[in-house]
C-alpha cells in the first residue's frame, strides 16, 4: 500500500467547490474519478480543505491510498490527459503512510483578486472581484495589518458556534496593485468559515470609509460576526499554497 | 444622424468569431442585440477585422450609427449591464460621419500567447497555446524579425488567391517570456487571412528544430503556403490594438 501526495489546481467556476456532495458536482468528485481510472482501483481522496462554490485553488493538496504502482511521472500525465481542462494534476509523490492532507496542513495562504475598474474585463468575469469604486491600496495594505497576530476571528466567521475555538495566528497580510488588479495576500495557520472572505469585506468597507481602522479591531474583540463586513465574493478567492512545514511559514 | 466610434474587448472562447453568421452565435450578433436595445432602434455595426473562432480581442473598433442623443458614459454603462460577462464595451466616442472601423483602420496588433509546461494550467485553458516542450524565446525572437519589413507574405495566407495582393509590412515582431508564459507581438498595416497564426507555427517549427532561419527566408520567397508552418491554434491569438492613425504605428 502506498499513500501519495498530489497537488492539485483548478478554476473553481464549474463546481460547487471541492467537497463530494450529492446532486451537484465538485472537484472531489471529478478527481476521484479519474484517479480511480488511472489507479485501477476505487479510490478515496482526502482534500486539505473545503472550497466554497466558485473558489480556485493554485495549489490545492490531496492524499490517497492506493496499490497501484504507478510512476509519478504516468500518474501526472495520464490523470491531466482524463481530467477536464479546468482541472490539473500539478504534482505526485510518495508521502508517509501516516500522511494526511487535511490533519497534517499547518497553514495555508490565500490570496483575493481584485478588479478594480468601471469597465468589467471580460477575462476577469469569474477570476476575479469586479470592483468600479477607487482602491487606495495603502490604506487596505496598512489596514490588513491589523488582523495580523494571534487572535480571536470569531466575529469573521460565518457559522460559529459560542464553543469553537476561533483563535487562528495570521503570518501576512498584504495588498499590492498591479495596473487596475488588486491582489490580497494572507497566510495564517488556518481559517474559519468564510473568514478570508470577511476580511476582504471588512477592508473594502474600510475604502469606501464605512469602516475606520480602531473600528475594525474594535468589531475583532467583539467577536460579533454582524458588525464585520459582507462575505466578499467567491470567485475573487484562490488557495494559493498550503504548508506541511512550520518552517515555510 | 451620429456615427458612435466603439471600443469592445472579448473573449472568444464561446462565439464563432466576429462576423455574424448563420446558426452560430457571433460576437457582432451579441453586441447588435445589445446596441439595437440601449440606442433604441435596430442598427448594424462595423467591426475593424474578422476573427475566427475562439480568438480573442483586447481591443476590437467598430462604428454604428444612431439617431440616438444618448452620452457616452450611459451607453458604455447600459451596454455593459446587458452583455454577457464575456464581451465588454470600453469607450465610446463620436466620429466622423464618414469614419468606417475596417476601411479606415492603418494597422493592427496581435499578440499570442504561449504556455510553456509539461504541466496544463486549469486558468489558461481557453487563454493560451499549452506548449509541453521547451521554449528558447531569444531563438523565437530573433527568426521573428526575419518578418519585419515590407514583404510578401503570399506563403503564409491560408486562402490567397493568385490574384490577391499578398505584400504586407509588420513593423515589430517580439517574443518575450514572463515564467511558463510566453508573448508573441506582431503589429503590422494589416494581416492575411490566418497570417498570425502561420507565422507562430512557423516560428514553433524552428524552436523545434525542423526549420532554419534560411529555409524561412526561402520559404517567404516561395510563396507558397504548403512549405510554412502549421496554422497555430486560434485560442492562444487577441487582436490587441487597432490604429486609425499612422503616427501611432
Amino acid at each position: 500500500m502506498r499513500n501519495l501526495k498530489i497537488r492539485i489546481a483548478y478554476r473553481g467556476t464549474n463546481y460547487h467547490g471541492f467537497q463530494r456532495q450529492n446532486n451537484a458536482y465538485t472537484v472531489q468528485e471529478a478527481v476521484e474519478t479519474v484517479f480511480s481510472q488511472i489507479l485501477n482501483e476505487n479510490v478515496t481522496v482526502y482534500g486539505c480543505s473545503r472550497t466554497d462554490t466558485g473558489v480556485h485553488a493554485n495549489e490545492f493538496v490531496l492524499n490517497v491510498k492506493t496499490e497501484s504502482r504507478i510512476a509519478h511521472r504516468g500518474f501526472v500525465r495520464g490523470s491531466n490527459d482524463l481530467l477536464p481542462p479546468d482541472i490539473s494534476v500539478l504534482s505526485c509523490e510518495d508521502a508517509d503512510m501516516d500522511f494526511h492532507a487535511r490533519f497534517d496542513c499547518v497553514g495555508k495562504e490565500y490570496i483575493y483578486k481584485i478588479h478594480a475598474s468601471e469597465s468589467k474585463n471580460p477575462f476577469l468575469t469569474d477570476m476575479a472581484l469586479h470592483y468600479r469604486r477607487p482602491i487606495d491600496v495603502e490604506i487596505i495594505d496598512k489596514a490588513a495589518k491589523l488582523f495580523v497576530g494571534k487572535k480571536d476571528f470569531g466575529a469573521f466567521c460565518s457559522n460559529a458556534s459560542e464553543k469553537e475555538n476561533t483563535v487562528r495566528t495570521i503570518y501576512r497580510f498584504d495588498a499590492v496593485r498591479d495596473g487596475e488588479l488588486i491582489t490580497l495576500t494572507v497566510r495564517g495557520d488556518g481559517f474559519l468559515y468564510n473568514m478570508v472572505r470577511i476580511m476582504v469585506g471588512t477592508l473594502l468597507d474600510l475604502n469606501e470609509g464605512r469602516l475606520t481602522e480602531a473600528e475594525i479591531l474594535d468589531i475583532l474583540s467583539s467577536r460579533d460576526r454582524t458588525r464585520a463586513g459582507i462575505t466578499a465574493l467567491p470567485h475573487g478567492l484562490y488557495l494559493n499554497r498550503v504548508f506541511y512545514d512550520k518552517d515555510e511559514l
